[in-house]
């Protein structure tokens, strides 16, 4: 059996993940990317493309032997129509990238799991307060801006829609702005061993919002530059215990609704994108259902996956170890789609 | 043996540590967090609790064959008469704890250790620069404040003695607020060993003071929000290595004044609570006579873990470790009280 | 065969790698830091000097079997005369030492290579936005400073001259600061592996920057106090894994613009120091040619030095094992100078 994955995102680390289990594995690659990937010993084929149309190809190359491990990068470089086009078997349920791919789906997944989200204003009118807009899909941020009051809100919409981000004011999700610090909670559902393991947290590293504080005072005052929230990296961190057992719970919650509204639910990795605010409540304002890049800082694994597992387990080979025991158990059609 | 801890802080690290080093191992927690301990295969009992002093009765249940291992949450949930009851053998000396939950007595300790400290305000009348204005006790910096001057240090206390987190100005501790970074240096002094081991090194990661920065200039100027400095998480850190030496110096002065001051001295885990100047002096602001929730970070040990010890070292199963020495060679009674 | 290392900046690391692939070990140390690097069991010689032409002459004692390693405090601490005078053979080109010494040489080596890089004012009159003013040599960031316009610029030129930092406006090179993430790539050349391995990525921790943005709103308003960019520690990241195949792109450039330039080209650790923007532009400003103290996060490997390799690989022991690789096919005077 082959393991595969588009080449960008998290690539790395699950296919290094997959040899670790004893998987042949692939990266469908840009072919101005070959280069990088033959760097790595434990990519055993690279299928590269030089077109959208052809990386579909490239993936249906696998359908016979392969699974496809899904990221963020996948519906965010194909788009929705060529994702659908993919025959190879797809890890996880492929239902939940619809739901993702809409920002106000997500926040009624998060809503019905009776977990803490911040407030949406449905119209500019609305809004009383800092908010953040933001864009539908996994962006990695990119046009995202705050606005303290309505007309700063429509300001931003104008702007966006005259530089062709998006059409209209439909495709923006307008969220309060909670105060607090970001930590992202990263969870592995395993069918196979029913249960929801916390694999590890991070904090996203973000140009230019996160160089801006190095400026100086005067600049800043004379400049008011505007903050922007491109993600480049990531940078690790662990919680307080006392507030695992709320993400844990948080999660559970999380993996139950999403069986009931999006059958047969999440299989695998996802992420809760959260504020933790100074009483100590987790307010999540986003989610995502499969793999986050965040996990590239745990190839040797977390401090959290070491409780669970003895061996140094990343994101990629726990994703690639679930495979293996649905495999060995005659059972893979439950963890794929 | 065995090894049991309160289900909070650093209580995974401290039984998974317990479990690689052969111990049986004991979580007293809540009832309402025992299905999250359940998740983690290396937990063998779980003593769950209805009350605080239910808690004590737990605890006592070990009282014959059990170590209990001391952190943060210890204190500050069961209160100082409730430890006291504590019959079970506490892992280090237990005198530190009244050190620890007075700040003047903690500052008083690091002066004869010849640390450099910040300057105390024993009068409010005597602030001539920006402070911190902190509480005893390790409440994970809740009600803590910045002051520039003495109004703001007379308000300042008069909420919190409204707000009823105080009685009265005799409870905070006014502080000389030092311009620099952070860096919380964690240290493991083994009187089996005896030697002073340089653990690791972590960064607080503050709620709402970490994320306050990432708002836009115009709505801080608006708004002019209160920071608050509650510890949620914590960001790991290496130092230069030129600072080290003194870090290193500063922790064995610190051992040996605890000797002299609180006999027979501490044992075990303890962290230098620093900022770092540009003038590369390292200025102790706070200690901890105990593990801290920082070292949770090093599940698979620390950068500097590694360097004293060719196997994945954390700090709780540095402390097994050490009752696992003095156990074999019959000194137990050495490193528990 | 014996590796040493001057005792400060990554000695630990470097040592300790050293070990780990077989060789003795020597540091080379102050008088004052013997009792600090006797913690370590894995050094297993200490050749403490008691002043700086004393420190040749131990280095000196390992002409005949020995290796010296190179990191940032060697030719900061003893001056380029003193280091002519090592006559102990050093792993990689002594020869990039002058290059790194000299900014304006350091930035055509990475404009020669097609790497980004800020704009460079060659006279002050040209400064037309925000600048970073620094001094040659790795001072670690000290008398750095920020300045909006000329006269600023002007100013803080005179107050360096005036301290005697400088003697001159000549030895100040003055750059565009550029607006984003900082991000340090750190990168190992194999000569005899005939590749370059992505090691890691750090964040520098600079006092008193890093700190002042912890500072009230209405402190900063009325003392503006002025940063300060002194490096006492480093925090660890991963990079967005489409920022990748650029950077190794840039460090492939580079390794080939050295073996023109500065031949044998550059051997062993690299860095090259980028601030990364929100068009996802990765702009180098400055590179340091051997092992950076950002290396030493990764004691225990980092998550990228994990893919290519299935043990533990810090930089140190990279190094160590280049040297024995080297050693083994008798080409050792190809990786050492």
């Amino acid at each position: 059996m082959i393991i595969g994955t588009l080449g960008s995102h998290s690539a790395l680390q699950i296919l290094h993940g997959a040899k670790k289990e004893g998987f042949q594995t692939a990266v469908v690659a840009d072919k101005k990317r070959e280069d990088f990937y033959r760097n790595f010993s434990f990519i055993d084929n690279i299928l590269s493309y030089d077109s959208l149309d052809n990386a579909v190809i490239q993936i249906n190359k696998m359908k016979d032997n392969g699974i496809l491990i899904p990221h963020g990068s996948l519906v965010e470089y194909l788009g929705k129509e060529r994702v659908d086009k993919i025959q190879t078997k797809i890890f996880g349920n492929r239902k939940i990238f619809e739901w993702e791919a809409d920002q106000k789906k997500k926040m009624e997944l998060l809503r019905k799991s009776h977990i803490k989200i911040p407030e949406i204003f449905e119209r500019v009118e609305d809004v009383d307060r800092l908010v953040i807009v933001k864009l539908n899909g996994a962006k990695g941020g990119k046009g995202y801006f705050l606005a303290k009051n309505k007309s700063e809100v429509k300001e931003g919409i104008s702007n966006l829609i005259n530089s062709k981000m998006i059409k209209s004011e439909e495709e923006v999700i307008i969220q309060e702005f909670v105060i607090g610090v970001p930590m992202y909670f990263q969870f592995f559902y395993s069918y196979m061993l029913n249960r929801t393991e916390i694999f590890g947290i991070d904090i996203r590293y973000e140009t230019n919002i996160d160089g801006l504080r190095r400026l100086p005072y005067n600049y800043i005052k004379e400049t008011n530059p505007s903050p922007t929230f491109v993600v480049v990296g990531n940078i690790p961190a662990v919680a307080r215990e006392s507030l695992l057992p709320v993400a844990l719970e948080y999660a559970n919650n999380f993996v139950k609704t999403t069986k009931e509204l999006v059958p047969p639910g999440i299989i695998g990795p996802f992420c809760l994108e959260s504020i933790v605010t100074d009483n100590m409540d987790i307010v999540v304002f986003e989610f995502s259902g499969r793999i986050v890049a965040g996990t590239n800082l745990y190839v040797n694994g977390s401090p959290y996956s070491w409780l669970y597992w003895d061996e140094p387990m990343s994101m990629g080979r726990r994703i690639a170890r679930e495979i293996k025991i649905a495999n060995e158990k005659d059972k893979l059609n439950l963890v794929v789609s």
